[in-house]
Parts: C-alpha cells; sequence; structure tokens
C-alpha cells in the first residue's frame, strides 16, 4: 500500500479571537456568532471568485499546535476513550482540521467570517464551499455523540468561551 | 505571513469501481449505492474503533491524480468560470478532496462504504465522523450552484458513471 509523503503549503491564515486552546469552542456550532478573517495569501485571489455566493464554506487547515497523535482519546463531550476517528480530536495521525463557518463577505484577498472555532494564526490549506445538496444528511445516525443532549453539548462545547453569559 | 510546509502521510487508501476520471461521479449524492471500501493500515486499527456507530464519515483525501492548480474552472455542472476555492474541483492549490459517505460496517481496518464519488487507489489522509448537529445547515445559501436545478446536477453529476440506466 502506498506511503509517499503529501506536502501541504498553506494558502493563507486564520484570524479569530481564540489565542488559548482550553478556551476555544470545540465545533463552529458552539462558537455562534464569533467573528473572524480569513486572509488568502494574494496570490490565489483569482480563486475566491465568486465565492460570496455561498452563505457557509468549509475551511480546511492544519491543527498546528496538536499535541502529537493519540489514537484513542476521551471527548471534551464524553467520558469514554473512543478511537481518535470517530472524533474531531486535533490529535489525528495527519493534524487536518475542518470548520464550516459563516461566510459574511469578502473584500478582496480577506473574507469576514462567523461561527469561529479555531485558534488564531492557523495556517489555512483549503476553502470549499457547502452546498446544500451535497452536504447534508437528514437521515444521519450520529453514533456516541447521541448519548450527549443538545444542552450538555452546547455547554461543554463552549468552553472557556463565553460571551454575555 | 506563514508559509511553512505541512506534511501528511497516507493512512490507508480507498478502493472504488471508479478507475477513470471521466466516469466518475463528482460529488457523494451523485454516486447513490455505488460501493467501495476504506482500507486502513494495521497501525491506525485502534483509532477506528467506535467509527461503526457512525452513519456516514467524511473522507479527506488526496487528489493524487488532478491535472496540477488552476485558480480559476469551469465546474462540471456549469458554463461560467468560476474561482476554484467557489467549486469543490480537484485542481487545487493543496490538491484534498473531501467526500461524505455512507458506511455500512467496520471489519478490523477495512470499512464498506457506500456513495463513492472517489478514484480507486485515492491515499486517504483522515477520517472523521459526521454529526448531524455540527455538520448540517438549514439555511445555506449555495451560490452558483443554485443555478442549476436538481435533475440537471443529477445527470451531469453522475458523468459517465450509469447504473441500470
Amino acid at each position: 500500500m502506498l506511503v509517499e509523503d503529501i506536502t501541504c503549503r498553506p494558502i493563507g491564515v486564520i484570524r479569530s479571537p481564540h489565542t488559548e486552546k482550553k478556551d476555544t469552542p470545540i465545533q463552529p456550532v458552539f462558537a455562534k456568532g464569533v467573528a473572524g478573517q480569513v486572509e488568502v495569501l494574494p496570490q490565489y485571489e483569482e480563486g475566491l471568485r465568486d465565492i460570496e455566493g455561498f452563505s457557509h464554506i468549509y475551511l480546511l487547515y492544519a491543527f498546528d499546535r496538536a499535541d502529537g497523535t493519540r489514537l484513542s482519546v476521551i471527548p471534551y463531550l464524553g467520558e469514554t476513550e473512543r478511537g481518535v476517528f470517530a472524533t474531531r480530536a486535533p490529535c489525528r495521525p495527519n493534524a487536518l482540521g475542518m470548520s464550516l463557518v459563516r461566510l459574511l463577505r469578502r473584500e478582496g484577498t480577506v473574507l469576514d467570517i462567523e461561527d469561529v472555532d479555531v485558534l488564531d494564526g492557523t495556517p489555512l490549506l483549503d476553502i470549499k464551499p457547502y452546498i446544500g445538496r451535497y452536504d447534508s444528511r437528514d437521515d444521519a445516525r450520529s453514533g456516541w455523540q447521541e448519548d450527549v443532549d443538545d444542552d450538555t453539548a452546547r455547554e461543554l462545547g463552549r468552553r472557556g468561551f463565553k460571551r454575555g453569559g
């Protein structure tokens, strides 16, 4: 089986108010209204054309401050150890993060975004548009996550980040 | 701004009936019922624990047969040139692909999957669980994709792959 390495070069950087891992919400849905920016390198500006038509975009990025790889983790929303691929924890064999954020506007190579759960200064690798008919599944079963009720998830998922109580 | 490269090492390979790019559906929703497998390298088996609880998973992979980078593309579903970040085309600055597929079962390090729009032999970089409350957006606006009606999208999106007419 192939094991050839893949090299990615950051195309920009993600800006957010989150500077401490422990205070960073664990998912965009727990970071509602938190503003940030995507600063794309000038040489990629042409690739951003038409992106402003989309209300939501996926950011793919490097978990550049992850603490190495662990194959079993206790997720933030649970008390039981799970395989890392059954979680969204950063300590993955390839430290690739994915966040679905709201796109408010584009000015040149800067995207104003909301619902940001990413650490300030995170290296951006790719942007993909969220397309309702491709990306939503009504019939999904969400494994161990279904044992965590929505209120508990929201409370724990925000972590240290509290706005207005 | 940082430009330090990120190195990813494949954690496995994706198996599918798709061997020709031109006959490969452009999205999982246009590959309904198409069976495939994810073969994860044995050293990562521990990370797969509990994944079988999820009905859908994201595969992150390398577009290893993409024809270089283009910042403007005419999408398969359109006739107008768009910025590549407003599309899901493979010719991205970082050739990272993402597919949301149905997970049928796990046997050790092999995942049986469905709705596979990925070329056979594609290097797998990460697996993330699809979690309804994180990953679905009811209020999304889908830019130029909204100009393509669902029937046209389905017909074009399957490309050469036809099963039973």
